[in-house]
């Protein structure tokens, strides 16, 4: 060990308020990304309270079977298939969605911004049809509405979009953002095997859907490369604006001739602004094998992000998963808890 | 009767304030990083006051030749050698040094703290060597300090780990955080040449100093490795207690040897955190050639950053340069001048 030590801070306990504040939660849906994310909550409980004064309390976890046996431990009276209940209790603050698809995901969330609920939510699909929509609902009833869970796992896409790079103009954004497919393409160029039993395979290791057509199809990226947009150029994209391409016609032919060619197969999901242009596409792409891009192996995720003055910076990190995307869930938690505290 | 008019009030200006807040800043130095710091700042005034409604205005430049002739435009008017001068100046609200060194940009940064002046600071030394005492000192007198420009240019490194993966125990940060030395070893690994010609190399192309010792030692990456362990960690480690060794006595054997092997040698910065210990290292190891840091080449930075529920990000960019690092400055200028405004 070394002989390092923190200086003394007498000061810090004694500009604190005797008791910390409580920010009460609901989550909705306690799946893979909502177990992470309630055990992410539970174990970081002690250091919120020291760092930032603040105690989470979960007061209702809405799921469709409370019967269901859960990766994580919570208390059966906080669990209720009633919805709408949540977002009636005054001690409510902050509504965490996390079930997907848009219903009845979208009327909870708008229900909840009317409501005067902070919303966090890591629901692609929601955010790219409707987040114009909900942003100005948000700010119209002051609150504020988070996804930083919905592009990219773990990786702190938009807050390093919205928070950082301020003074540069985002010409272009690109990268990997779907696992499954990056999952099958690998599998596809590795083992040589076809589309369908890299699939299957992606299927029983659990990162493919029983019904992957979202993946495959390349609206999963499409609806995240809209969100990415939104915070690179400050517009949203309807999806349908996306030139898109899925991967299920590649056979392994395609596949083994870009190998031969030095070549690998990637998804590429791509926006780029012009002078008075901005192009929207996801497509599968031949990359050079020592392209960063083609380097981005199984369920991971990257996105490179190019500005005038920062040059072009690269984020990697697993871009699905409980634990990764929960965290991402516990910082927007976290960011929300904060902003609330420097309005009060 | 029609003959009142009211003046055109569009909605919008109403809730802002009057006038944009203005925000003096004193620049120290201006070399290949002040200039593009200002000339970041002066192209991004308008769209600053159009989201933050904050104007910065450049009171003062402190050089130490003002008749030298710079990359960008600065009224001689501000234009002094005195560096004692802004310090009194009560308009100036935030100090930016960015002259490097121990002597006297530490006086100016302890001055200026003093004084009740923001300090912002790309001077990995500085904050490496007193770091500790600084954040204390900037804490008793109610004024920030931010040195995102201070490790690994562009990329937002300090900004992720203090701002995002929250809920996350950080265990490991490793990476590439010298450009120099990166240049050198991707040249001789490229070429077969010895250290010193791919150190004359990088000399002649701008990626070395005159004197590159503090490179070529690995000081300059233990410094900034330090500076990432503390956010990561929560620990101010003294720059001493990193294990360190150069890269001047690599020999074109030693990387023929590797690539032979399938490798390729790096200098890397890591720092690892135990159940109980603390471990800080920079020295050159060899790494499969498939390894994400293997790939990163010339000058480029890589950091990956493992939490326990993010799992493995990996962020890569320029890690030098005038204008990546220019971009963190003005990153950092914008937080202060909005942190300003949250305790306004």
């Amino acid at each position: 060990m070394l002989g390092t030590t923190m200086p003394d801070a007498p000061t810090a306990p004694l500009a604190r308020p005797a008791r910390p504040r409580t920010v009460g939660i609901a989550v909705y849906g306690l799946g893979t990304v909502g177990s992470a994310a309630v055990t992410i909550l539970q174990s970081g409980a002690a250091e919120l309270e020291a760092q930032h004064d603040v105690r989470f309390v979960l007061r209702h976890v809405v799921v469709r079977d409370p019967g269901k046996s859960r990766a994580v431990d919570v208390d059966p009276l906080l669990m209720t298939t009633d919805w709408s209940r949540p977002l009636e209790d005054p001690t409510v603050a902050i509504v965490v969605e996390l079930m997907g698809g848009l219903d009845p995901a979208g009327a909870i969330v708008r229900r909840a911004i009317k409501a005067g609920k902070h919303v966090i939510t890591a629901n692609k699909a929601l955010i790219a049809a409707e987040g114009s929509a909900l942003e100005a609902m948000a700010e119209a009833h002051g609150v504020t509405l988070r996804y930083e869970a919905s592009v990219g796992g773990a990786i702190p896409l938009i807050h390093t979009l919205r928070g950082t790079l301020v003074g540069n103009r985002i010409t272009r954004v690109a990268g990997i953002l779907n696992g499954t497919t990056n999952f099958i393409l690998t599998r596809m160029a590795d083992d040589g095997v076809a589309f369908g039993a890299a699939l299957a395979d992606a299927q029983a290791r659990g990162f493919a859907e029983a019904d992957p057509s979202s993946d495959v199809s390349g609206l999963d990226a499409a609806q995240k490369l809209v969100i990415l947009a939104r915070h690179a150029f400050g517009r949203w994209v309807p999806v349908e604006c996306v030139e898109r391409t899925g991967i299920g016609d590649l056979t392994p032919t395609d596949v083994l001739e870009a190998r031969e060619a030095g070549e690998v197969i990637k998804l590429v999901a791509e926006a780029v602004l012009g002078d008075h242009s901005m192009r929207l596409s996801v497509a599968p792409r031949r990359l050079p094998a020592n392209h960063s891009l083609a380097q981005v192996r199984d369920e991971y995720n990257a996105v490179q992000i190019e500005g005038d003055f920062a040059g072009s910076l690269t984020f990697i990190g697993r871009g699905a998963g409980g634990h990764p995307t929960g965290s991402a869930v516990y910082d927007d938690l976290v960011a929300t808890a904060r902003a609330g505290r420097r309005r009060a």
